[in-house]
């Protein structure tokens, strides 16, 4: 019997969940936006503050609602995307992994390059170039510059005009991430030093050369990750 | 101090939904695998059978488990993915967002096809050829196909042996699905006799054909939702 009442407990912070969800999208509610309390939550859904609570925390654990302790419920800034969308964290093989995420790069980011060549704007393009900076002077200073990274082909990406290749680029370009080691100094400064072609590129709006840039870009990360793969292997004999 | 204590309890069962997490994939637990009940997990993490509760719903709604009813709690099938992975439900424009879809798939998948056309086996191509009778059957018949599309796809960007292709087929092919209503019968067919063009050319282990094949077959898709989206545009002017 009690768990009977539990299941449909549960169905019902479920259903108003969904509730929510729906009413966040109907109303527009953007990214970083406050929900209404939880008082005024309860009464527009017509259930008790206790249901509204766990359908919060539902929301939350779906990434589409943040919580900031002593300031309220907000919506998430990339609502309903997980930090891990696609479930690498159960997949085995982490060196097949970097290189199939390669792989898939090789195919879509060169098109992405020429794409936003003739798309992007004179303030994305200054964007691209200060972000670009920022990565060399981190890397000449052996500071991680993953996310600066991510950030910079984001940026290309959301010049495309595509709404969903700015979505795609966080998850593929995880690959240097997933060791916790960074390639040879010289390879990673070729690599770098290649973001400034493909701006370059970019900003003369020629498609042809921004797709050539990326693609030797990529292919001096393709080379860095060969590189630290078979260090690791090397290491493992080793020992 | 009720606070407080609440928002004790909501870590514990957070921190306790990680360690769970952790140890489904240091078990290597696959999809569809049950997972211990309720009594030993809590005596595993040394926690109450509530938190226990608690963090199994967290990852129920993160995709990571699902609880059949009186059966027990199982690994989901894709672990950790969602429905919808990428929040497409937060994107207004529909229109738009089936447009940028297919220009990805124009990118992505005709290279998927000539990499499954080196290496898809016997098995794998045997399968594609049921799923795409079964397609023309319910072409034919006017039954919705769209899994079955989808499933043949993912099944093709199985057989590039790439660990994410076919992690990223669903998620880029749901194009048509955005709209509840099917593309004329003559356009569909051209879409569905190309899936024949591209199983031929990955039968007959050809890159290029295959490539050809499967960038014939996604412009007619491109057609039909134009048309799609054409006829709905009209008919919300008439309105």
């Amino acid at each position: 019997m009690f768990e009977a009442v539990r299941d449909k407990k549960d169905s019902l912070s479920e259903r108003i969940a969904d509730m929510l969800l729906q009413l966040i999208i109907d109303n527009d509610l953007a990214c970083g936006e406050k929900l209404p309390n939880e008082f005024e939550l309860a009464e527009k859904l017509q259930v008790g503050r206790g249901t509204v609570r766990e359908a919060v925390k539902l929301l939350v654990s779906r990434n589409v609602l943040e919580i900031q302790r002593g300031k309220g419920t907000y919506v998430a800034k990339k609502p309903g995307i997980s930090a891990d969308p696609l479930g690498f964290a159960f997949l085995k093989d982490k060196h097949k992994l970097a290189s199939d995420l390669i792989e898939i790069r090789l195919i879509l980011e060169p098109e992405i390059a020429a794409l936003a060549s003739l798309n992007a704007n004179e303030s994305e393009i200054q964007n691209m170039k200060e972000i670009s900076s920022k990565i060399e002077w981190y890397a000449e200073k052996n500071i991680d510059y993953s996310d600066l990274d991510i950030e910079l082909h984001t940026c290309i990406a959301q010049s495309t005009r595509n709404l969903v290749m700015p979505m795609l680029i966080p998850v593929i370009n995880n690959g240097i991430s997933l060791y916790n080691t960074l390639p040879r100094h010289s390879e990673r400064m070729k690599a770098i030093y290649a973001h400034r072609d493909i701006i370059d590129a970019i900003a003369m709006h020629d498609p042809d050369k921004a797709r050539d840039a990326m693609y030797k870009h990529l292919i001096y990360n393709r080379r860095s990750l060969e590189e630290i793969k078979s260090k690791l292997q090397y290491e493992s004999q080793e020992l």
